[in-house]
Parts: C-alpha cells; sequence; structure tokens
C-alpha cells in the first residue's frame, strides 16, 4: 500500500513509469479500458469544493470500470461536523472502499490521518499545500508536448506566493536534470523563501526575470498561473498580478515549439484569443490528468482487482 | 455533434423519431438496455438544484450502462466561483464526458459558451428560459396517452408567465398540426406577449378562456402547472393563481378519454384525491421522461459507443 | 414489495436470516458479487446529511454491481423546497430507481409518504427516531463477535436520550432470549420513559448501574455511544455525559472475551488508545454495516433482478 500525499512520494523513475503507463492507458479502446478496475471501489471525499478535479478522478475510474463513492461536500455533511477525526472517517470508509482521493484544508492532518488508513489516500488538493497528482499531470504535459523534461526552459509566471500548483510542480521538477526555471512575478507574490531556499538546495536552477518579454522569448514552457484571488490578502497583490496577463500581441515572441500551460481555471490571465494558437496546451494539459490519474489509480489499485 | 439547446434544435421529425425511440427502448429487458452506452460517460452539472431532473437523467445513462460524473451543486462547487467562463469549464468536463447535461441559470451564457464545448451540451432547465427535454417528454405523453398529437385540443392552465415548461411546450406544439390551445390563467400570469406573438405567427390557435370549467369540457389535455412562487413577484399573483386548482369535482367535467399532464413537482394545485382517477397521467409522464431522454442521449452518443 | 422502516418491520427470523445471508455475502469474490443487483437501480436521497451512511449504501450497491442514483443534500436541492410532497417524491424517483434509500427528518411524514411508494423505502436515519439498518448491523455484529445473541449480558452507555441507534437497538434485543441489559448513562440522559416501558412490557430485562467499573466487568458487550450534541439542549447534559468515557484503564476490567461496540462517529467518548485492543470492535461493526446492507438490499430487490 502506498499513499499520495506529496511530490515527495514519487521518484523521478516513478514519475517516468507513471508517464509511461499513462500513454499506455490512452492508446487503449474504451472497452479494453472499461475491464482494468472493474470491482474496484474509488471514494471522493471533498472537504474543499472542486468539480473540476473531483469529475477527473471519478472519470478515471469510470473510465477503467471500476465505481466511485463520492461526497462532494465532505465539510458539511460528513461525520467532522459531529467532532470524528479525519483518521476514523479513513478507517470506515475505508471499509466501503479500496482508495480514498481526498481534498483537505488540513494537510497536516491529512498526512497524519493517512497513517491509519487501511486503504490508499490521494492528496487530491490540500490548503495551501500539495497538490501532487496536479504537478503530475503538469510534467506529464511538458513531456508529451515538448518530447522530454530533462534540459527544458521553464518560465512560471503569476501568483507564486499562493499557487499551490507551482510549488509541487516545482518540487518535482527537482527530479529532472538541467531545468532552467524563469521566474515571473509581482514584488508581493514571490515564492515563500523557505520553498525557495529548499528548491535551490536541490540543485534547481531559478532566476527572477521582471521583463516578462524576454522569459517568453526564452522559454520552453510557460506556466502561468491564476492570481488566488481566495488566498491573496491585498488589492495591491491582485493588481500587480494583473500585469502579467498573456496576450495575443505575445504569441509572436514565443519560439515556434514553445508551449503555454495554465492548471487551470483561467479567469483572464491568458487572453481566450490565444486559446486558438497550437501552443496553447493548456486544455490538453486538463485531459492528460485524466490519463496519468488513471494510471496512478491503476498502480494503486493493481492488488485490488489482480 | 449536436446541442440540445432549445426546443428549435428539434424538427417534428426529429421529435416523431425520438418518441419511436423511446417506444423501442421501453420494451428492451434490462439486460438489453444495460449495453446500449456501455463505455460513455455523462456529465450532470447543476447550476441550479433541481434532483428530479437530475435523476430522470442520470437513471437513463445508468439503464443504459452508462457512468454518470454528477455536480449536485455546480454554482457553489465549480470554478465558476474562481471567475472562471462557462466555456472553459465546458472544455475541461468535455476531457472527461462524452456529453454534459447542464441546468444553468444564464441561459445566454449557456447557449454563447455551448459553441465552444467539445461535446454535446444538453440543456436541463435554464433560468426562466428553455427546457426543451420537459416539452419533448410532455409531447410523448401526449402522443402516448391520447395516440397523436396533431389535431389535440390542449388546455393549458396556471401560471403561463413565468412557467418554462409552458413555454417550451408551446414552442413545440408548433410542429404539429391543427392543435387548438386554450388558455386558462389570472390576469397578471399570461403569456409573455413577445413569446405569444411568436407562437401566433407560427400558426399556433391559441384563446384564452376564463371559465375553467368550459375549459375542462372542451380539451382532450389538461397540462396543469405548479404557480413559481420562486419567479413570481407579488402576493396577489399567487392568490389570483390558486384560483385554478383541479379538484375531484371537476373529474365529472373532463372527456372520459382525457388526461390530466403537469410537469411537477406539484404543490395543490391538483388536489391528490384526483391521483387515484386513471385520467391523472402526471406520473406516468414522469416515468416518460426517463424513455425520451434514454432516446435522446442514445442518439446524441451513438457515433461515441458505435 | 417491503419497506424498512423500523426495526418492527422484521421479524426474529428475518434478522438471523439476513445475518446468514451478509456470512455468505462476505465469502463471495468481487467478480461473484458484481452481477448479484446488475440492472437494478438505486436512488439515496438524504435530506439530513450523512456521508458515512449513504456511503455504506452506495458501497452495498456498488459492490454488488447495481447503479445508485445520489441526492446528497436532498432537503436543498429537491423539488421539497418548491413545496413537494415526499410521496410525490417517491412517486416519481420511484420511476427512475428500483428502491429508495432515505435519510429524513420527519419520521412521521416519511411513514406516512411511504404508503404510496411504488419502490421499497429504506429508512436510514429519520431524526431523533429509528435508524432500522443501524440496529440491524449492531445484532449482525454482536452475533459476529460473541458467536450468539441470546443470552449475552450488554452494556448500552452514554446519551440513551437522544442516541437514536441506541433505541433502534433495544427494540430489536427484545427479538432475542435471556438478554441482560446494563444501562450507564448520566441522570439527564436517561432512557425516554415510554420506551423504557414499552421495552419492559416486551419483557427484556434492563437495569441501570451508576458504577461503570462494575458494569464493564459484568458485560459481554459494551455498546458506547456519542453524546448527541447536536440534540443535547444543556450544557449540563454533556458534562456530565462526558463522565462516562472508555480509557485504557478500563481494558483490564473487561472480560477477555468481551467486546467494544460503538455506532460511530466517536468524538472522545473511546479513547483512541482503545482501538488498538482486538476487543474494540466499533470497526470491524462499520464493516458489518456493509455486508448486511448488501443482504437487505438483495432481500428488497430480489424480484427486480430475477
Amino acid at each position: 500500500m502506498h499513499h499520495v500525499l506529496s511530490t515527495d512520494d514519487f521518484t523521478r523513475e516513478e514519475v517516468l513509469y507513471l508517464i509511461e503507463r499513462a500513454e499506455h492507458l490512452r492508446r487503449l479502446s474504451r472497452p479494453e479500458l472499461a475491464v482494468r478496475l472493474r470491482g474496484a471501489v474509488v471514494a471522493t471525499l471533498f472537504y474543499e469544493p472542486s468539480t473540476r478535479t473531483r469529475l477527473s478522478f471519478e472519470a478515471a475510474v469510470a473510465k477503467l470500470g471500476g465505481r466511485v463513492l463520492a461526497a462532494e461536500n465532505a465539510r458539511e455533511n460528513t461525520s467532522a461536523k459531529k467532532g470524528e477525526r479525519l483518521e476514523d472517517t479513513f478507517r470506515v470508509v475505508g471499509c466501503y472502499a479500496d482508495a480514498i482521493v481526498i481534498r483537505h484544508h488540513d494537510e497536516q492532518e491529512m498526512v497524519r490521518a493517512a497513517g491509519k488508513s487501511p486503504v490508499p489516500i490521494v492528496n487530491a488538493g490540500a490548503g495551501a499545500g500539495e497538490h501532487p497528482t496536479q504537478a503530475l499531470l503538469d510534467v506529464y504535459t511538458l513531456w508529451r508536448e515538448l518530447g522530454r523534461i530533462d534540459g527544458l526552459r521553464v518560465c512560471i509566471m503569476g501568483d507564486l506566493k499562493y499557487g499551490r500548483t507551482v510549488h509541487s510542480l516545482l518540487k518535482m521538477l527537482t527530479y529532472f536534470r538541467d531545468i532552467d526555471v524563469t521566474l515571473v512575478h509581482p514584488d508581493s507574490l514571490a515564492l515563500p523563501a523557505d520553498l525557495e531556499a529548499w528548491l535551490r538546495e536541490r540543485g534547481l536552477k531559478m532566476a527572477r526575470e521582471r521583463d516578462m518579454a524576454a522569459a517568453l522569448r526564452r522559454s520552453d514552457a510557460i506556466y502561468q498561473t491564476r492570481i488566488q484571488t481566495e488566498r491573496v490578502r491585498s488589492l495591491d497583490e491582485v493588481q500587480e498580478a494583473s500585469a502579467y496577463v498573456i496576450r495575443p500581441e505575445h504569441l509572436s515572441l514565443l519560439q515556434p515549439g514553445a508551449r503555454i500551460l495554465h492548471p487551470l481555471p483561467r479567469v483572464n490571465e491568458i487572453d481566450m484569443e490565444v486559446d486558438e494558437d497550437e501552443r496553447a496546451a493548456y486544455f490538453r494539459q486538463a485531459e492528460n490528468g485524466l490519463y496519468i490519474r488513471m494510471a496512478l489509480l491503476e498502480e494503486l489499485l493493481k492488488e485490488v482487482v489482480r
């Protein structure tokens, strides 16, 4: 049994293996897919709502022929309200399901409780903390769109302070070689200092760039992010961040083979006209999430459906 | 690919074809049904809650062997809250599902966004606007209960101002010949003038009748509606409308082969004692919704499961 | 057709038969289970939230190969808000599903409405009233953990006033012979007088014990309960009840073959260190709920999937 709580729960080899499995799964026909998790049951407990991520996991289970037990509003509706500890919830839901996909507001509580779970726990985004399957689909998208991960020049843009997808992605990039990261962000939304120090210690090459055009010209991949207005505290932060919008006029700056990624949802930090450019990869990125989550769930449940 | 956003998205021939398919499906056994959408995934995104309509669609998918991705509270839980445009939601959910059934409060936004959807969008009721599958099940019920649609004398009763099911049904009745519509309603809850003009232009014969008894005597079908208290603005409107309640003593006025329809939910505009009369067709009408939605989904997804 | 609204809907023989069926089902493999309710559809309508109970029922349906139509927030989202009577809801949902599992706040309304339902209604907990399937899983757990039900010495501890699981369990214990019940509770949280009178009339032997240690020493099974803080009215009641917490130091008082049960969720009325003792049966009890619900649903739906 193997929980997926953090990007640290993967090795470079495991990431590459999951990418390979995702590629395999997307070549299979619907009937071929539909038998692979037959008989398995996966619970989705969402203490913070996220229809997108939940449906992505549930689609992965459904397409592989498994069954879903869904709690769309777990925070309101579960025994948490009656004072139950999360580890008790895991023990009980673990009687019904073979794995639990959870989005929880308290990462530490989730990690601690996972220690008591009889079934694998998959972190589907924890408060301002980790979102390891998003990082998986992000590197999968880099690999799929650009043919490799090692050696890429990656520009990370927008809200680097509160954006948990950025944090998880940067951590996962430390598994790869010769990554050259350019950080483009307003002063108030820089990476947390401790994370930056940790990443540098792991050898990730990162440099801040104030000139957005220069960053766009130089990069193989631009990872644009939404300002987390629900987490950002001051209006100043929002206004500063809104300077970094990708507009149609920026497309000519991009290299012909570059790619724009975005974890979505997008508000206005990428102009919708950009969508039509083939270098806009964010909707394909969302689809990649389906396949990498299929690969992950299959890996976690392979003993169950053997 | 074919969206179902409005009653205008159907032709008379398509309506009759779907009725024929619904009749075919209801003659099949459970095992015969359960293979027809095997491997297909349908998302139900409800931005306005409606357990009845949602469960009807989800039952249709389940009975045909497909899989459902459900968002019971999409308005609260989706990225809409983070500022995402509906077209982005369609593009992302369209990566996971083969069709999207949506109840949305803003019909215009829904129609506009559907233009960007990679998969068919089915309107399951849009604010005060269209509810095309309700119109389908209504005419299916007329056909099934009365043996024909052309030539029927249909009484529409109650809240003709806000009742979207009435609007969609009247539009769909324009596809049929020699329909004779009697409108029974309080002064304040008449059909919107522009809709009435449009219907007359399309040749629908409609006349107002203030004498409820006369209308009941003359009609083949009485389509009773609930006062939309959540949309009606003044207490006067509610009180006026409450004059039009079908009571057991009205049953003797009805023709022996007449039928009472109601889109449900019913509050008190049909007395519960009326339910026992065989001419009360509203619960059979609800069941017809299941079969016509099965027929519709099968039609939309036939390429997917081919 | 057979509704399950109250523990009174079962006979002793039926309870023992369901236990036998549950034991049979738990010995089957996943593929053997997955065909038994194939083609059946079960709706779960939760007017009061309860993820635990809902997921238990939904897991039972899923593992048997049936399909679920779920309404996690039925109170907010169904036509109840528009004024629909529950019996109309049953009639409509009964067009889509072969059985309805419902948690409703108004037991009397539920029982009355069930009379009009075209499909079996299963009460999954009704306000402060009955919770018959919890009683089933409780006696199943007694039987499974202790090898018999007749003749057991059962200590019921905690909130006997508001705890509906206690009420349903005590009722069901009247079906069995020579049960010796010890009641341990604060003064303010005694059994309701009318229930106590009814149980005594049915011949259940019950005695209050103020000395918790004495009760623990004497009993084959200790059924601990949570203080229903959402129903308990005064702080005094909560404080008094908090005297009855099972702690590690109590374990030495228990008989070697005794068992501790709890309907869960647990707050702090059983110390978590107790969990590691093999006599702590409450998580196995939760799992038993899955199998006894499978047995029950299979029994209710056997005509449907024949």
